[in-house]
């Protein structure tokens, strides 16, 4: 995720780091050629050009204009709901540690520390990472490896020490099904997490887009050289910058989990839950926070 | 589901599979003769053509746009709903697992194997075809034929299995809410799915749209062939493929349990809970995954 | 509700059952007259209508466009949250039956058939007949007559049967607010559905609408007349077609509990609930779904 | 609260009341005189305004339609969130009656009796009324007149009711927890209601808005006039209508628990829990709904 | 947060407190230098400005309302989520109060003054000022200083103090879950903030908007120039101020817990959350609310 102050007008004009110029700039220079080689052929065979109507532009630049920013509404709510369903794993996590604060200490390790597991399995099944490895870090015993699903048998052993220690008469029915809360907080966030990760947008629907906007500012040029010549460039370009620009965008936040450099900082969150699990088991020396670098927080 | 990376410039040039062309090829070849005709019949009597204002076209087109995008998202978010929806049966499965586990192994079946069934009954009722049969693969004995509703017969069949264990003191009241919990969390994905199927989008609706877009495409090559000529084809095309290729995908979306390729994957969301399920009761041989087939996954 | 395949060629140009026209078919009547009157006014006077800009019509068309797509997606969310109340209710039901399968057979028709009874008298009492009738078919000595709201007072006898349960002893606290959480489910659903019955869309909001599509339509051809002659005609009436159809779609939608053939059919929602609560008495004789008559399910 | 029934020709054309035309009738005037001066001076220097480009105002008035499109429907949405909540009150008070009912009539007086004064208070408190005199016409004894939210002390009073009857043992603890429930679900609504009436639209928004719609209305009959003479007063007038309309209707909507005609009818609503809570608490006379008064529910 | 009576003509012509003016003054400046450029350009040479297209700035202002329009609803929406979540702080903090009133006076001055400690923690936090001191002010020996997250801290010792209740047998299994449930909403409350806080709108999107909308703004003098002459100002400022005022509202809306006078009060929510504590514990002498200072509530 990319952490930027205001844009002042140098960064306007100048950024490239967070921007989506690099993702288009191969899109953007064949636009460019096009461009040119409408200018050259508008300035051979000027009556040709004449003759083409705006309208059919206008039509489908509004109509290209209404269903990207449906994409891109729709990409988007998949981004942020990634980052509600990470803040909701927080959430269960401190749920967690609050519920279980008059536990033993060993019980509570056996609470808290697969908390972190499950978070750091988590973040490697959707980065499509390996998921065991980073289970294993935490729980070294874990018979994960067998399990369709490593992550939710953290969560499936986590069950099993609650109802154990409900069995024990360690903790009451109520708590019981107060600490299982928490733990189907955390499935549900999972399985949503999956997802995201596994359902993209209709792949039909994105093709159509592409193409439509292909199509459209490779035949744009065509339609200004007659009248503009020249400065044909300067509309063609800022208008594939701004199609090209939200489709690659909506794009990048369509899987929020990946790594690109606008995906969600799930190494952050990951470090979130370690540093206040391990806070609550008064661990000594807490992992640094995630650091920031050149804008970028992974 | 059609999974597919982010297409190249091949891929959007050429890509037939995934794409909405296949559906929608009879009517872009009616207005494609329809382009011809205009323009023979512009090259004959340029004068009538001439006459024609771009004004009705330009408002029709924005207004279909706009509803378009509206019907667009009214489907889209009908597809997503109903993966959302089987997100939460398979969330649900996993809380039955994770809270039966200190039951006996014959207990715990008889919880966790039926709601395989119920996963198996629902996508076979949501894409009608034999409920019972697929039933009856997990729960043999199951008297559900004659029930009006034979997927839910099965949740009822789980109630009354938990109402068992609680009557025998195998798990106390709080156990039974928070297992009843569960089914409940199935019981209201089932009826969302089946509001799904059994509701579509307003028929005058879809119906205006056809009948608007329609009409919009068939006249559009007559406001453009007088000054465009054979150039019409090209915008006409463009803009019809557009407005067909959503429409077409809008309908594709609305039922999201069919069998078009951009539809759920039943098969492999149904075969995830077999395999959890069947991983927590132990067993030794868990089927495959559903495998991706050409990129289709069903 | 209309229940239709996906419309081919021939329902797209002919369908008038289901279709929108005949309730706007008056007002179409009226804008191809006063286009007849435009157009003959134009050939008789034709430097008027030369003078009559094209921007206003613009503008006010994607204004309307705007805000009609608004009221549209309104009246949709209130449809479509209809039918989810409805899906809550046959949820709660089913969890009443599932929650209930170990009273005694006395005990449970008497939670299951008013079950119907609040079903059927929330139906009666949305589309306003006779709302205490159709509770005494199913309670018939319910003194609910004289209850401010007889279908809330079914569930007030229900809840006062729960309650006399739980202090014979026959259902635990837990079981007590197990069920008691599905009345309330069935009680929100209600207030819900009172709410969009009670609370139409701002009278003011629709009004505006209304006479703005008017005006627009009415003079949409004195615009056109000058340029187009009698060809006026095809692109006025698809505006009026398009305008004033979602216009009439979204008032139907706008009640969704109504008679019109686009509302949702309350009485197979209710005979659902029926059926599903007499198959989980073990009634021998289940009353039949309701069928579609003539792609109208009532 | 407006109720009229689907607008005939006639109202089309005539209603005043329920319409938002008094609202603006003072701005549309302003905007009639500058299109008079538009007109007069284009006829006198015509050269002038034969200059004035088109474009501008398309793009202005797109965009405005847009914006104004996106600040109704928020408004449009705080209206209905402050109904559905109402509703939740509606809800809760129903539940409350009905968790409660195997309680002495005393108890359940001193539980369903504050419940009126808690909606009578909240409706008070929304409209800046004499909150204490509301509450007390239903709580005589109440101290809640020092309490900084004397509303929320009804609820901290029903309680203390609760924990009373709890300590008494006359609920276990898990029917204390259902009705406790119910008072959550009562709390909410209020800390919504407060919400929705202490937080206006932001105030630079609705600025921003009402500026580029007057600057947009007063400029634009200076570039009609050229074309379209003493015609250019219908466009102007419509396009005033339409978005001064819309504009003063958002405002309506904004404060949902007002006194203008579209505002929320809380008279009704709180006399409706009224009528039920007596009703549950076998009053003889309740008190009659409020009426419809001139097509107006207050 | 600014408060501010409906504006009238007056205010709507000269209000600047409140308005977005101030943060935009210097763009406005500039693009009103350019136009002044593009005037006398145009005078000089008039002939290469004829040349210039309108369609390409329809094109890219329809394009840019849309896209501007979904970045602004992304901006309210986290605006009033923000809003959303400290009500949900409120009405945890009621439901501590409530359901704890028949405890000891010192065992509910444990609960209730660490919950405003909460509130003024998680306001400074938000802000980025001192949360320890913030806290400490209300609970002085807390050990949350070495926790990484203070305002957590304070939960999970409220967390403990609940835990310790129950232990002591002063509350029943279930009034703690109730107790806890409130917690839990807080807990919720607190990591959907810490998400808005952290979470900034992609910083690409909000850049290549920024990019696009002064690119069209710098150009536009161009296309108008040469048949506006010195009226080019009017329509080009107005369109800048729009479409800037939007961004630059949209921005402050972005942070909606910043010290910007559109940002929410939390000091004043927080003051609503200490005095209905202190209320509650019947202390005397309560805080007064925060003071609406020159229209704007902090």
């Amino acid at each position: 995720m990319i952490l930027h102050s205001q844009p002042n007008l140098r960064d306007i004009l100048f950024t490239v780091q967070g921007s989506i110029v690099p993702a288009i700039i191969g899109r953007l220079a064949v636009i460019g050629a096009v461009s040119v080689i409408a200018v050259l052929a508008a300035n051979v065979h000027p009556g040709i050009f004449a003759r083409i109507s705006a309208i059919p532009f206008t039509l489908i630049g509004i109509a290209l204009s209404v269903f990207m920013s449906f994409r891109n509404g729709t990409c988007y709510a998949r981004w942020w709901e990634g980052r509600q369903l990470w803040g909701q794993v927080i959430v269960a996590c401190r749920g967690l540690a609050r519920a279980s604060a008059d536990l033993d200490a060993a019980e509570r390790r056996d609470l808290l520390v697969p908390a972190c597991g499950f978070a750091a399995g988590l973040a490697a099944r959707l980065r499509r990472q390996d998921e065991g490895a980073a289970i294993a870090a935490w729980c070294p015993g874990a018979e994960t490896a067998r399990h369709p699903n490593p992550t939710d048998a953290v969560l499936q052993q986590l069950g099993r020490h609650l109802l154990a220690l409900a069995a024990a008469g360690r903790i009451d029915g109520i708590r019981y099904s107060v600490l299982e809360g928490y733990l189907a907080q955390l499935s549900a966030a999972q399985a949503a997490c999956e997802r995201i990760v596994t359902t993209p947008v209709p792949f039909a629907y994105s093709l159509l887009l592409h193409r439509t906007a292909l199509v459209f500012c490779v035949t744009l040029p065509f339609a200004l050289a007659g009248s503009l010549g020249w400065w044909t460039l300067l509309p063609v370009l800022l208008v594939a910058y701004t199609f090209f620009g939200l489709d690659a965008l909506g794009h990048q936040l369509e899987d929020p989990f990946g790594t690109a450099p606008n995906a969600l900082p799930l190494d952050a969150l990951t470090r979130t839950v370690e540093r206040e699990m391990l806070a609550a088991l008064e661990a000594q020396d807490l992992p640094e926070p995630v650091p920031v670098r050149g804008h970028v927080l992974s």
